[in-house]
């Protein structure tokens, strides 16, 4: 661990979740010479991915080598791994925890690279994962960090949480290479929090691009929407310099600026016209936003914490409010100081 | 001023400049009801400008109301007004507060919208009026905020920063409207760093671009590189706030989306294999990133600040380093902690 230059000690390592992320993290532990397994639920996927070598749907284009293995089977996945890397849906992640305890001994440590909040009990991918097996030792990654990008091998950073400076280090050496930089931070919720809510923000930003809004009106709405992510996530025990960080502000420019986001692309619908059940449908996939959205609205009511951006986008999609309506609102309200703790000279 | 919505008070506002910026923000001033003069220095472009009612050039299809007055007579745009906004280049900033000051009463109010700092004093636009007019109200308007997207009316937010709230809430009335929303702020020093040196990283970011780097790269450039901004404002005299806001972060993202800024056309060109003079050459206007880099680095030395990003700039600019070079040495740094000072677990 301390001679990064001349490769880490190899490990062994295990993707849970065959979609695109996982799959381009399991690529970028290969190259970095660890040994590596990929579990899906899928047999036929498992099967398909084993023998053509490549993610056709979700990675086109890049070759998977041969020293990555693909099993079905959760048990030779997780058991006796160094790290186990957790990539599935966030709507799974419970679920996954649930019948992953078996086989995961005291310590192990697992990183969550997934997003978002249960809409129930408002706990995060990591809180749920410590309920359903408390023995494990929990680290998230989290950062700008397009699944299509790190598997073409572009420049990437990213940031891993974890409780010790010692799993963080760890996994740091275990992750990072000449492409993919990775800074470390203690703040889980921090950066759990400012990766869900983001999806909440680029709504928003989709919703003023479908609109015809230009840049600046964009620009306004990060920048204003990242403060107000920063204000409910550190009366929530994370740190402010996290959402300023690559978890935070980072990760929200990167979805933002997305033709991929399915945020974005369904805020861009519904700002030129569609409602949110015709934007939904014509997006065809879960859009994580919508969910995340109203989790966002509970949490804060429950901090008493003010979300304007937050709470037009809850009002545009189940209260049928005009876009038009709620951007104006943003823009009318009462002129404000941008930061109220700073002092004046007079 | 305390009943916005039924208009205040009309003032009698100039502005000193007439390129895109100010006369975008004169038509603003004057779709608000007040008084606008306009001042250049050409005679002709006076004259143009008096009679076409379009500035054909610089903000074209905007039709500029009959009610603006346009002069090439200094002292009478400025003597008497309410309120003057200085909207010339950096580098004419110093120049034009100096043949103003004659013309200037003791409390009178200017607003510089320019953005650089002068390289050999290293000394902000507003402290340079300062020095040339010290009878002055200096405050500043920064923020997200191209002049083409203001001159047509897209919603738009900005920050004012001012010595004291008095004449930053004067400020704010005079500006907002329904499309133009002002916060206010009494860190002038923190508004125009984050305003000058956004502009080194957007260079960066114009690199990475023609380098054919994602946005994954360019993310994690305007992320670091705010944090950079912010370590070496904060240690200045800046509050870190500043760099989180409308002015630091939300100006720096709209310079770096931007297909029009210069900045970043120079550093796509350079990204692309052009010398720095190829590129400045190509683009054929003042490339404020490439006196600024310089005067940044000075300021990373006086102030003993690490500023990495902006110092590959430099050696990319005036050493010929290579791009490809430059970004390999960013991201193979020494994996480091996000934010040094948050504490861990044990």
């Amino acid at each position: 661990m301390t001679d990064k230059k001349k490769g880490q000690a190899m490990a062994n390592v295990s993707v849970i979740g065959a979609g695109s992320w996982g799959t381009a993290l399991a690529l970028l532990l290969c190259k970095n010479g660890h040994d590596v397994t990929v579990w899906s639920y899928k047999e036929e996927e498992v099967r398909t991915l084993s023998e053509k070598r490549e993610h056709v749907s979700k990675l086109p284009g890049v070759k998977i080598p041969n020293e990555i293995f693909f099993t079905a089977d959760l048990k030779e996945a997780v058991e006796g791994k160094d790290v186990v890397v957790l990539a599935v849906p966030s709507i799974h992640v419970r679920n996954t925890a649930k019948k992953m305890n078996a086989y995961v001994k005291g310590g192990q440590i697992l990183v969550d690279v997934a997003k978002g909040i249960e809409e129930d009990t408002l706990m995060t991918l990591s809180q749920q994962i410590e309920e359903e097996i408390p023995q494990a030792d929990v680290a998230v990654l989290s950062g700008p960090s397009h699944a299509e990008e790190v598997g073409r091998g572009l420049p990437t950073t990213v940031c891993i949480g974890a409780h010790t400076e010692t799993t963080a280090k760890y996994l740091q050496q275990l992750f990072m290479n000449e492409v993919f930089r990775v800074y470390i931070s203690p703040d889980i919720l921090g950066i759990e929090l400012g990766g869900s809510l983001k999806n909440v923000i680029a709504l928003a930003a989709g919703v003023a691009d479908g609109m015809g809004y230009g840049d600046n009106t964009k620009a306004a709405l990060i920048t204003r929407g990242i403060a107000e992510i920063s204000r409910l996530g550190v009366k929530m025990g994370g740190a402010a310099e996290t959402f300023g960080g690559l978890a935070g502000i980072g990760d929200l420019i990167v979805t933002c600026a997305s033709v991929h986001s399915r945020n974005r692309k369904a805020g861009y619908l519904m700002g030129q016209g569609r409602t949110m059940q015709e934007a939904m449908d014509e997006v065809k996939m879960v859009v994580e936003g919508v969910y995340s959205a109203k989790a966002a609205a509970k949490l804060g009511k429950k901090y008493q914490v003010s979300l304007p951006i937050i709470e037009e986008v809850n009002k545009v999609l189940f209260e049928d409010k005009s876009p038009k309506e709620a951007v104006n609102e943003l823009m009318l309200r009462v002129g404000k100081a941008e930061h109220m703790a700073l002092p004046w000279e007079e």
